[in-house]
């Protein structure tokens, strides 16, 4: 068996990619004699089985491989259960790679995966697109051998589809929401730069500067510690305070970074919401594990994955399908601001 | 390739298991003789190179499949976190499948992970193990194939590596120190009845019955519901309380479930711990999310990881390695206990 993608296929045969991709996919828009010249080309070069395979009936393991940065993410380890939950039900096994963080262990478990013969990849999570483009060469060359799906991440090359949430906009409404209760000295708490981090950000720094209220930097607060280290969140905010910061409101990135602005009032003697209003973001288990109960942002996970598989399943049977698909975040109101 | 175990190499070769065991990891203490004959059998029938052939110098994949129930489980997030973490640094790759709770579906789960050649299955978590020994078959069976490594349950076969916390001990422990404190009506609080929640329970059973106050089954409470929805933890026990049930201290079998038990006390205006104490187990992020910060058993994850690492390397190179081994775990003291 031969490492042939479907582009050696389209160049060989001398026909466009979308056409082999036709053939592949058992489509009937597709005339004899062009399927025919797909098929020689494939046998010629015993083409290795893949998804495209399964329309002529070749073998497929009926496989799609996950990849997350770190299943230990409240937010990815459950996107992973709906995800496999929902292939299951669809007749597909699933295995999964943490690539943590760094590109080269991302390329690496692409690699893997690839190599257990998948038939999607599904990369979960928004941090596998870089801004430069050559750091995105590895998702583009899996799209030429499997279709590739983005989770809550979007980037545009042929055979990768991205399904994602709003997180601008959410983000945006929540800030504007505190902003109208009269909440004038809101800081932004987070600890990530990917896709989905900017995005967030911007809709913070965008309602702000809407309101005349984006005044410095130190309103913006980059934590960099473990995701789970609750006190160190906390203290980031209280040394904040001392140095002479001003605050009644907490944005923050996730629902771990807002129960260290909780923490931060408690010990503060703050009280939440009067002195301190605050609003996480995933809407996780986390909301209900602390007095008050968080306010935070649902982006809609459940109903993303279920796209991402319906779109998946598409595509797996020849369909087109939409490339790019959005979805919008809904603010969840607790005991952490104050109701409307 | 056929698909020859380990066991028809030993049959057809006329040596032990244990000796094609050492052929096949490159053992020095084989004689030249013995070593032949399994050589002969392999090469007479392609025997599909996996772990056992690393020492043959066949191809092997340094993949490791890896098997949890649910990855939106903290605490099983947590430790492929750890696990995937430590066979990277050993210079393995892992794949996980997350198999569901139904027995059918580990079974598929299983022949997926085999399928992919892997080197070795870890089973994480104690739901694997059943009582009945038929039950278990799909374990003996992937054993004839490739080391199963266990963590936290233990289960006695060929090529089977037990690495487990010693829960009893630990909730034992635990229900004993709040006895001491003072508090005799200490209601168990559980959601599982794998291998590890027996132990758990028959823990607290013990330790009750020493000080002769294990009275009815009421105190022991079973909850059925999903393990993140708080708020009906807590109304379970609203409701036993209704009904006249009697409790001063909880001790659950997860931080979740104590989560619902501080639910339950700061809607009953309850002070915790004067009115209700509280211990939790696992030692999660969960501990430090509530006010009072929740005690907790921290039954050394981290460690149990480490151990099946190290035992598995040594399997795969051949060395002889502990079939069982036995942690303890340690009580850490917040603030939803009295301190000692």
């Amino acid at each position: 068996m031969t490492n042939m993608t479907i582009y050696d296929i389209s160049e060989k045969a001398g026909v466009s990619i979308a056409t082999v991709s036709r053939v592949l996919n058992g489509s009937n828009n597709v005339s004899e004699k062009t399927k025919k010249k797909v098929l020689d080309v494939i046998n010629q070069y015993e083409y290795t089985p893949n998804a495209f395979a399964r329309g002529l009936g070749l073998n497929s393991m009926n496989t799609i491989g996950l990849m997350c940065a770190d299943s230990s993410d409240l937010y990815l380890a459950k996107a992973i259960y709906y995800i496999e939950q929902l292939l299951r039900a669809n007749g597909y096994d699933s295995i999964l790679c943490c690539s943590g963080y760094d590109l080269e262990s991302k390329e690496k478990a692409m690699d893997v995966l690839i190599s257990k013969k998948v038939d999607s990849v599904i990369l979960i999570g928004s941090n596998y697109i870089y801004e430069k483009d050559e750091d995105n060469k590895y998702i583009v060359d899996a799209a030429a051998q499997v279709p590739v799906m983005l989770l809550n991440a979007a980037f545009d090359a042929p055979n990768v589809y991205s399904i994602v949430s709003d997180d601008f906009t959410s983000m945006y409404e929540a800030t504007t929401q505190m902003i109208h209760s009269g909440i004038s000295d809101i800081l932004y708490f987070y600890n990530s730069t990917s896709y989905s981090g900017k995005r967030k950000l911007a809709g913070y720094r965008t309602a702000m500067e809407e309101h005349g209220l984006l005044k410095s930097g130190n309103l913006m607060q980059f934590y960099s510690g473990s995701h789970e280290d609750i006190h160190a969140m906390g203290s980031q905010l209280e040394k904040a305070a001392e140095k002479g910061l001003s605050f009644h409101g907490v944005i923050a990135a996730d629902d771990n970074l807002a129960l260290g602005a909780v923490k931060y009032a408690q010990n503060a003697g703050l009280r939440i919401p009067e002195d301190l209003a605050i609003v996480g973001y995933n809407n996780s288990l986390l909301t209900t594990c602390c007095t008050p109960e968080l306010t935070s942002i649902d982006n809609k996970l459940e109903t993303l994955c279920q796209h991402l598989i319906t779109t998946l399943m598409g595509v797996l049977t020849g369909n087109e399908m939409p490339k790019k698909t959005i979805f919008s975040g809904e603010i969840i109101s607790r005991g952490t601001t104050f109701s409307k």
